[in-house]
């Protein structure tokens, strides 16, 4: 038996009618057809590539102890801040907000028995409660390809590489995508030089510094002083760095020149795999802490327009770096790591918007119904031309011919059969291409054939 | 600018470090390659199947508002008993429960938009908040097809058809599966005959005679008396019966020659369809008071272990029927619906362990590193075999020859490509073959042939 379900209509008769809800809460959508098939043609290609790689398949379940993966939430009030969490019988559970805190978490629960280094991808739905806001979303589908258990720096190089390999399986050429790179040892030597070593403060100027692309240096400069007030009105407080420290900041995150370790190595790499749609881009910071060497950051170049169709500066798609330290967290275990995540719906909409793609819908030949009597003819009709691979359908409503049509045509049907008396008496069906409107008169046995000229 | 992230580890070095935990909550697993995979070709078949037989693809969120599902829950104190529930801002937000809730609430919402009838599929974790037990997951991936607006019983003998045509897909024989129907009729038939009009009663009786299967006639009509006692030492309270209504119970449950309309009907199409796998069975009952038509039943007949190796009485892997009121619930819209539901998890488990059903692993060429010194050349022979297509990594940890061997062997590598500095001079490289332990020497050229041969 299957288990039974939880939920059970109250009786409707004999209660007064509340009527629930028909609207979603504010960050959730409902996704269509083509939407689904674009991001099924997107996972199609990162598993192949995941594949070639070499990269193990792994998933970790929507929830884990709070404690497993709040420790790498930053100081709040409540445990279940910027995560949705519950409280099971004894323990607090959440809801993941990322996959690299359940692979930590993975990696130190089976320590032993993986392989060293591991390496695995991943593809599942995260969720962050945040104020939802225009194009923000409390609930996306991420993919994420890690490192477990290697320090060598061609991990960070691979990871770079494989996502363009993906994105340009999806269509995209070099010219509508780059991979920034830098390392957060660049930052970490910046701090040194300023003698800035707080780490709250530090935390503070990172995140100002990943804002440069989105606000400008100028409103950043805000931030890196005494504070910004946002378009809305509110008010960030700044790091509150002097002019001299700002001003160092800014050359220094101007001076493109390749200056560090970690970057001139993935270099070499990218040079000895014939990669070359990156760039050196100290003022990609990357907001997380966790950090510890190379950062990238994945970009799309070519045109998106927001749901109000207005271009949009749409940066990033993914990025991720090394972390050497976090799986350490769970106990003594010396695993460094790098990783790298794409933000799959994000690639989704842009994709969808990029020149050129396409994605094919299949929508199914609608077989008329005449007379119900007649049903057995329909069913043998129905029956060949799925035999034949053809997607089709009897019309399963209660509608007469003309609404028959129309659901043919609301439906985007490419063609309906037609098999009345006259046509049953003559052995002929009548085939109605939807797209041209032409119709034929054609033997039942040539159906499949004729439909597969019009798809 | 991806948007940042809410998770920031605390400074590891000037605090005392807490463990966090390593283990996951009760009733939520972590799925490996082998599980993922299978699950990837049912899926497969799935769509293959769902668009050959003209579904939309759907997919809503994984929240709702709470009384938009909630709506359907038993009387219960709190309001998110059974499912997982936040409050929001002003209003409570559950976790989907199933997938037939959701849709409802979609109809709804885009009832003038839609077109009549509307078909859909949906793929989609749901989650229930329960007591885990042995095998009883929170969290689980469901398959859904459902028929909206329609009262034509075809498209019920359709949803049935459709799942077998997608267990033969998967590797099934007719033996190894049957379609098991019935109608909620029959029982509103024998509730009337037996004059119990109370709608709890009802759903007591109902809930006792979907155990038959599990628990076996003797255990059943203790819950239809006082009430049963189990092996937990919990006691059900029953639905009081007395031995009269018991025994014509049990008779006409017995009784399996066809004799309602609905099944009737269900039989007429599934004979026009050509479809046998069938069985009348009037203990097919389905524990949702919601059903008004037709219920159906998919169970396997192929033996299926549990955990401990003990062959157990699977059961069921999915099932449906015809719920012709639960849309309007959402105010006056007449949308009679049919649907039906496959726990994709649960079928993974059981196709797994079915005699000759092998799902393929593919697992990475690995090419050793004898001195870093000469990356150059592994990089030039991984290049060579990737672009044959062939997975493929260059060892990306630290470890000496004696560790790449064992990582190879760890992960189950085909092969390893050994390029030495005697291989190097000489310009062939050395394949050995991990399956059968031999060892060629072979242009680097013809490298990417001969482990095609292997794989």
């Amino acid at each position: 038996m299957v288990r039974t379900h939880p939920a059970v209509p109250k009786k409707m008769s004999n209660e007064k009618k509340i009527k629930p809800s028909k609207e979603l809460p504010l960050g959730f959508v409902d996704r269509q057809e083509k939407e689904l098939l674009t991001r099924d043609f997107i996972i199609s290609n990162i598993k192949e590539v995941m594949i070639k790689y070499g990269f193990e398949y792994l998933e970790t379940p929507s929830f884990e102890y709070t404690d497993s993966i709040g420790k790498f939430l930053p100081d709040k009030d409540r445990p279940d801040e910027g995560v949705f969490s519950f409280k099971d019988e004894k323990k607090w559970l959440s809801l993941r907000y990322d996959l690299t805190a359940p692979l930590a978490r993975y990696v130190a629960k089976n320590y032993l028995e993986l392989p060293r280094p591991f390496k695995r991808y991943q593809l599942g739905t995260v969720w962050r409660n945040e104020k939802p806001g225009p194009g923000r979303f409390r609930e996306f589908l991420q993919f994420d390809a890690d490192y477990i258990g290697t320090k060598n720096l061609q991990a960070d190089a691979e990871l770079c590489i494989l996502i363009a390999e993906i994105l340009e399986k999806c269509g995209l050429t070099k010219n509508d995508y780059i991979v920034n790179i830098s390392s957060r040892k660049f930052t970490e030597n910046l701090f040194k030089e300023l003698n800035i070593t707080n780490p709250k403060k530090i935390l503070v100027i990172l995140r100002a510094l990943d804002k440069i692309d989105r606000l400008g240096w100028e409103e950043v400069k805000k931030l890196l002083a005494e504070g910004r007030k946002d378009r809305s009105g509110d008010y960030t407080k700044g790091a509150n760095l002097n002019a001299k420290q700002i001003k160092l900041l800014e050359e220094k995150i101007k001076d493109t020149k390749p200056n560090n370790k970690d970057v001139l190595e993935m270099i070499k790499f990218f040079e000895l795999y014939g990669f070359t749609n990156f760039k050196y881009d100290p003022s990609v910071i990357r907001g997380l802490e966790y950090y510890t060497g190379p950062i990238f950051e994945v970009n799309l170049k070519f045109q998106v327009k927001n749901s109000k169709g207005q271009v949009i500066k749409f940066g990033s798609v993914g990025g991720g770096g090394r972390y050497d330290n976090l799986v350490n967290l769970f106990g003594n275990l010396d695993c460094p790591a790098t990783g790298i995540s794409i933000g799959v719906d994000r690639l989704v909409y842009a994709l969808m918007q990029k020149k050129n793609f396409n994605i094919r819908l299949v929508k199914p030949v609608i077989i008329c119904v005449f007379d119900k009597e007649k049903i057995k003819e329909y069913i043998r009709i129905l029956k060949k031309l799925r035999s034949s691979n053809i997607s089709a359908e009897i019309y399963s409503g209660e509608g007469n011919l003309k609404k028959q049509m129309q659901y043919a045509n609301k439906i985007n049907s490419p063609a309906v059969v037609l098999y009345g008396d006259n046509e049953i008496k003559s052995g002929k069906a009548t085939l109605k291409n939807l797209i041209n409107g032409k119709e034929i008169s054609i033997e039942v046995e040539n159906l499949s054939n004729e439909i597969k000229k019009i798809l």
